[in-house]
């Protein structure tokens, strides 16, 4: 994919390459405009390696580090054309994927000490799910399933159209790859518990409160154990706002797309050094 | 790209496909879980197309309309199998784009009336710029350069590396296409009066008070007519929430990267409709 | 990789298309040369819908239905150049996928009864694991996972370059998708224990005897119910020739890629029908 | 291609990474399970250097040369991470190549001092066809045409749709490349007689018993000489096991598609040294 | 390519689309600027159906028939937007093309009731070289081998890199597909009469004037004969002017680049019917 | 594309590796057989770089720099292998492209000292473009816009399909970039009027005789001056023969695609150095 970011902005080449003496080397820096938790560092070095591999690039922070406002935050050295031809595309993913981290440190924080995890969902932005679930891990969280091929989820409708939970595990046992796992997201207290009783991995337990789950989890609990098997149990569908409330009702797991649909980008920008001066 | 973002999250194929009757057709349809101005309709069939012709798409909202809460925006029917795997893929783009747009068209509205237009920046999502610049425009802004080779902008970089603002454009004026602008991002008072001096298309006012853009402007307004030339003016670097007062400086336009950097997602869902009933 | 298969036969385009009038429509069909299991139909269907879509496909068998020697299984009509420049491409397809359709069908009817699935492995041909898969799931047998990124499997050479099963366990649940299964390939009792106590979602018994496996099995049920646990266990690395003796060991699965590494292309080819007269 | 048979394996990324300390470089080798000829080092090296330059492969025997069961083949170091991530398609790809290169040294061995070639066809697994003709050279044989577009035979097919073999020939040689060989398929003397007036370079003597052919070859050998022509014979379409039969019958060349259709994968596997012992 | 050739065009998108009611459907047509023969007509009607499989394209010509200055060439209705943002691209193919099968039949026409073809060479314009040699065929020329891979030419350079012309062949006979010709292009007599009696399909005679080929042609058939061998005589490196003298030397062909290298593009133009009048 | 045109000439592989012994390292160098402008050196060095990176290339001229026949152009250091499989391509570039840097010259030499400059069109090989672009710049010529994305013109087919030029113009301005100019291709004095009254940036005044733009000019600039506005005027549509006549009339710019439509390869070809020798 970093070709075509880099094609999206270059297109049929920079313009202003003509203005500048694009034979010289030039030292360079991102500075921090803002706290938060970095990533995309590694990213942005393939990136400049892509465009052109005689781009020095010296990281100052690891991904999943913590960085204040005012740090530099990477270093870069190499001719000047090739410095500005990357900028942006490079700035726009770091960016973006360190607001993405920093929201979910926050929300990670929150659950600290409960032994509840962080997950992410499939509301993605098309193109960089793999690199927004990485952003995910780099700010404390785990990950769900990476798309519709490597577990199988039942969702609300699949249930309507199938002929029932028992039935569709049944069949998904026969027809996936054994080493699969089969989740089931219910809306009721009836569907999480015939979801245990036909085998399922794991539960999703969608927009209910956390009074409710809190009641419901033990019977989930008794009745995977009187079938000698482990279940995992997910809270999904919850307002960011009360993680806290969510994160004492016996889950194992929370998941939420608030790190990737509510966020804002992380702001740095790309400075010089004239003179070998520091700036 | 819409082969590479439903690969994304199809892969190897959806594991649940086993699990329902995938010959049977259905009915379904998004609904809006708040208000908001509608991007991406057209973009969704698009993608349904692509997965699966059959599939018919009824859009209710053209791309630019306003809807709220409890509306039904698009109506889908086709083979369940091909709903469900188009489904997280076509709400994810809906969804960010239905944002922007929504985040713009707020910005929009605090310039009504007043003749200035909100421009975007190339602070785009890797692999999605036309997209979000397309978004934009639903909201009511308009688009600054597309990339870096449709108009040449000098920025503080160029600046610095170069030979200065009057050689710099010489030299593009030499070298660049004759039909594409140069565009000048100033910081002082003294490049922007050097940028129209040397004949700029236009010239940003980058990170400066509105108070004083203000007193900047008529100086500037003056140059330009001096040498029988039309100038654009621009405000960039600016905080949204001081957008009013930057409206009544005198500038064409105002720039920023807010609506895609800082707004959140809308939220879509899809439904189905069993036996015909509506729920 | 449908046009990536047409290309490498059909090149700069077929010689041959100056010697005949392709502008007439003809007759074709596919004769058996042989008995076997079919797959490959929709595959045919959708190279020559690729290639040209006036010709029309006639299946008469659906994939996974015995065939038997001198059976007409696919009936071909259209533009005779297209007739011919999809033809060797779409039978090395069909020959070869319903030679491990075949191969595997026998297999799977030595299992019958014992309630053991058989499953496939991750040696297949590059470039065709998904349609490799599908052929094995057409002769009956289940799926292994599919790649290295929707299971955890820890091998040999895992274990040897890790911290121990325990540690590679705990640290795989942190960092993968908790929606993955983690199965651990054991070459020794101890191995295989040891990956249950940890946590194990399965095990594989590499390259065990079959009364070897009779013994331990047991011993391997009882460790997971003493943790409320569900484990599948899988023999590997076994001589087909002896699978009945593994269908009575106790395991769940045995997997084997000898329907893939030795098995034999099933042979079909393409007549024609001159004046409507059957031949 | 080798980027896509990495990605059909490795999918969004190896999930056992995170169970390894994949920064150290570890030593591994490939053991030889059984004998045979080598095919696909220098591929092997290849698609290591395309997925990770710093892995270094030495190779113990070139491509053609035979090994013997416990012989290491190839010797490996690199990151760890990357030594795993490309074995199973470096693996699949070599043991499937060796498998082709095996089976046809045997039939040509059958061939020696006969003079006669043992040549493929176009039966060949999609995706692979330049790879397979390799492998078939490296056991000994030779290639018959590339595809449709290297040189034009006239088969049953096309013999049945056109207006002849000698107006067909006729069409090609005004059309077709003149530097492009035309072959004739004839399934009967009458057709093998009829190419060789017509002008053809080349006859295939397809499905006739050894006997016969060897009553015909003399007859059209008279036949070009008489009009001061060189002809190529070729038998195709017969049993492999009747091969010797066919070496004595006075043709040039022997087709057949078994060792890519009907042979076995040869078994290597990756071992590794811990502490520099060999093992 | 023709995806690529309309993205080369039309980029992010035709901006004057906004300037134009483009719900609204359109009458064009192509007028001719000049006499020619055409070429390129099915790959307009391909370019306009992949942009927009709703525009229309009535062909009043077939590819290698002849125009007059003012004839209208191809009639176009469709969406004004498709028909615009095509045109470009449409015109500049058939404008090139058309050029070389004119300036082609031109060339042909001085070999006429000569029984010697004229032949294309491997200089095309990258990217275009199966079109291009379409249009030599468009304009009466037959074709040269179509790349590296589907004849063996050995020319100076290999000779001289080689172990001598014997030698060379008998290694090329052992290794490359028995199925490809094997072409000598010779500088010296010496050279020519050593690839005959190799046993070279056929014979370059590069550089040579006609006198000099004229005297040489009856040794190297004479060569031939003996040798039961029939043998292709190509003159090529002439200088299309002399074609004349080169078309009484006995050779069978002579290859020239001129049609290619040395033509004009022909010149079309796309005009509009307004109110349905034509003008 | 540098990919796709070298499979496009090595297709399957060059066959006549078989003949040469491959692992030496040979010189070699480019002969020029007619003087002009050199264009597609570095371009030679990529291509060649991108299929054999121990290919060593100096060139002796930079892109734009005029040469002699009988010069050295470029010398060749490498695998014999690699300089033949690269040969065809490479000069297919650069013959190509210096012949229309050389076209170039020619044309620009003749508007020397008036100040007029010489720009390019749209007419340009497919695939091509930006590289003819290059070329055209390389003879002293500069750019025209580079597609339909980087600025608008409004051309006759615009102009009579949408409601007149003074709408199309405001439409235009609320709904490109800002940043994109917008030109009117005039036909008559008429429309070259409206175009500067509506604000357009330049106009193009197509077909019409020297004489008659003569005339026309300082109408244009007055009206330009009365608007306070800057507008450049070009002419196009020309016969280059009358180039000179034009070079007076006023305008700024002459527009043609006779460098790329109506120009010769240049000829170049590959020599080598056996033993050290020079020849």
């Amino acid at each position: 994919m970093l070709e075509t970011w880099l094609d999206e902005d270059i297109g049929r080449g920079d313009l202003t390459q003509a203005a500048i003496d694009s034979s010289k080397n030039k030292h360079a820096y991102w500075k921090c405009k803002q706290d938060g938790i970095f990533c995309g560092g590694e990213l942005v070095r393939c990136l400049y390696n892509h465009l052109d591999s005689s781009v020095k690039i010296d990281l100052k922070k690891a991904d999943g580090e913590s960085f204040t406002l005012g740090e530099r935050i990477i270093e870069l050295h190499g001719p000047v054309y090739s410095l500005l031809a990357g900028e942006r595309t490079a700035l726009n993913l770091a960016m973006h994927l360190s607001g993405i981290a920093t929201a979910t440190k926050k929300l990670v924080s929150e659950l600290q000490g409960t032994g509840v995890l962080l997950a992410d969902t499939r509301k993605t932005t098309p193109g960089l799910r793999q690199l927004e679930k990485y952003a995910m891990r780099c700010g404390g969280g785990i990950n769900h399933r990476l798309g519709l091929d490597d577990a199988a989820m039942l969702k609300e409708n699949h249930i309507a159209w199938s002929d029932g939970i028992d039935k569709s595990i049944q069949s998904l046992r026969k027809n996936i790859p054994w080493t699969s796992k089969i989740i089931v997201e219910a809306e009721t207290d009836q569907q999480a518990k015939e979801a245990i009783s036909a085998g399922a991995d794991g539960v999703l337990l969608d927009e209910m409160s956390a009074k409710h789950i809190c009641m419901l989890v033990p019977h989930l609990r008794a009745l995977a154990k009187q079938m000698s098997r482990k279940i995992m149990i997910e809270a999904s569908g919850i307002d960011p706002k009360e993680i806290k409330n969510y994160a004492s009702t016996g889950v194992d797991i929370i998941s939420t797309s608030a790190p990737i649909t509510k966020s804002n980008w992380i702001d740095f920008s790309m400075r010089f050094n004239e003179n070998g001066e520091k700036n």
